[in-house]
């Protein structure tokens, strides 16, 4: 608990004399003033992140978190278990989607065991870190205790705070867990005050027999567990997940180490829900990659008051949405660094020459 | 003439073969089938623009076209028209919007002076291909004459056949001409068969004043020229400009070449279009990046069967928003090539084992 008090106890809000410095250079540059859209915010964004008017992006990491979920035993998923699991050795391998999508973008990739079903992981390479072997069944009861999901916070808050050391200057959650759209449409409904139907998507290959499975779950974990909406770590204990409190730890540490954090799909963002729940603050420091096929996302980033760069229909989570937006990211820091200035270029400016009244 | 006949007699339908064969990779990589959305339909596309199974990116180019329009004369640019040959120098030494972020994707930039008032532009590294120094006054008769925009339009095809021949594998239309969201405007109204009022944006820094004027310009242009939307180049030559003439040849071309065209906003949307009247087969290698913040685009796109990925607010053009896209057409071609199937990485396939019914 008192590493997760000290992180939030840093967080602090952007450095807004950067901001303002920056958008007047925006304002200055060879272009029609706001012509590249968001790519200004992001600028803006990244000098109060940084407190750099030119801020540059260097080193890059995604974490993926690893989490089993006991609601599965209420057929709220297709595929079995055990593909959590399975999957790890692909991340390392570097074959599974964000294994290649975080190589495109230049990004390190860290694969955390913080709470995957059975064992520990033998895979060299996988981070062992598990709080427990998967959840109980969110259905019945609480998903863990309090204490667990600050500990599987601090996890997340170890393995940011470690790549900020090894140089990381953006990161992006990542997540692994067979069933875990159940417990983040569960966040959603107790975070945003949404019915479970409201808040039940497909999530992976999901049928209406396995839907209705699965909004009945959700529903039963919000009457059985009762979380309480004004109490982040609350939510997170009683209808969350591991990888997910790992995640939720991930980005309060950025947000504490002063880098953005750019979030992913819909269980990154479940997991940007509890975050912000805990310490509003920390939403300044994320940037929302894109809207995820899931339907509920949307509903997140509203929530969150984010807005998604990427409409591409994705829905594989492990962070592919993320470091996709990393381009966008590094792309904003670009224009502040190295367009030139009316001055710079000797080209009229029509705001300076009055031409606009 | 000969070029241009010669060029729309190779534009051939993709390669369906090797988009099955492609998809079939797709659905058998170790993901929930569909569940990358957009990047596996690049990456299908991508097959069959290449012909290849496993398609790469390698060399990229932008081709910026520079133009100027005799209709500025209507006051419908804030914005004066030297400004068109003030950014070519900018252009070269890679301190604009599109230099920054060609520069980013690892793009080539090929700037070209199709059509800019008055004499040569003498800045070394501009492509000097003027076909006339500027349109004339779309409001009061037609741009050029048809065999002016032939011309222009082959400017366009030796200019992307020449970065082929480099090693292009993917290009991006760019446009520079003071006053072109006017001629674009009037190609959407006449392709579309949409009235001047309802295409009209506010392009550059344009007020409530400028707009009137603007809206008017268009609906003359469209009842002096009588453009026919059955005749591409009818339409190009009556209501178009130089640097839209260059940039159709630039898709054709492409389309000829058998690589992929990503279109950036509603210039060179506008040329997509007028393209897509001349041969409606060169579509199927087109890639829409970006939705722009210009009002109209979004009806081009639709008129072109084409959604967008990014949705970022920009209305810069130069081709800024195509060279985003670059990104996350080289990160469906990876997908293709570097994720493992089901098979290759030992993971339960959920269709193969029948989990699915």
């Amino acid at each position: 608990m008192e590493l997760l008090t000290k992180t939030l106890q840093s967080i602090e809000n952007l450095d807004k004399g950067a901001m303002e410095a920056a958008r007047e250079r925006l304002d200055n540059l060879i272009k029609p003033p706001g012509s590249l859209g968001m790519l200004e915010e992001l600028a803006e964004k990244m000098a109060g992140i940084t407190g750099n008017t030119k801020p540059v992006i260097g080193g890059k990491s995604v974490i993926v978190m690893a989490g089993d979920h006991g609601v599965v035993e209420e057929g709220v998923s297709v595929a079995p278990q055990e593909i959590t699991r399975q999957m790890l050795p692909n991340f390392i391998r570097g074959i599974a989607g964000i294994g290649v999508l975080a190589r495109q973008a230049g990004a390190r990739l860290v694969v955390v065991d913080v709470g995957v079903a059975g064992g520990p992981v033998e895979t060299t390479g996988v981070v062992s870190r598990k709080v427990r072997p998967g959840t109980a069944n969110i259905a019945k009861g609480p998903a863990m205790t309090r204490e667990e999901a600050v500990q599987a916070i601090e996890v997340g808050i170890e393995m940011v705070t470690e790549e900020i050391n090894r140089g990381a200057t953006i990161v992006a959650p990542g997540d692994m867990g067979i069933g875990n759209t159940t417990p983040s449409s569960a966040i959603l409904a107790a975070l945003g005050h949404y019915t479970a139907e409201e808040v039940t998507g497909r999530g992976t290959l999901v049928n209406d027999e396995v839907m209705a499975k699965k909004s009945k779950a959700i529903a039963q974990a919000l009457v059985v567990n009762k979380p309480d909406p004004s109490d982040g770590l609350d939510v997170l204990f009683k209808v969350g997940g591991l990888e997910i409190a790992g995640l939720t730890g991930v980005i309060l540490g950025a947000a504490a180490g002063r880098i953005p954090v750019i979030i992913d799909g819909f269980i990154s963002t479940a997991a940007a829900m509890v975050a912000a729940a805990i310490e509003p603050k920390c939403k300044e420091y994320m940037i929302a990659a894109h809207l995820s096929a899931e339907a509920g996302h949307k509903l997140m980033l509203e929530h969150l008051g984010l807005r998604p760069m990427l409409y591409m229909d994705m829905r594989l989570g492990e962070g592919t949405g993320a470091v996709l937006g990393m381009h966008l990211v590094d792309a904003g820091c670009r224009i502040l660094n190295e367009m030139a200035t009316f001055a710079e270029a000797n080209v009229m400016d029509l705001e300076e020459d009055k031409i606009l009244k």
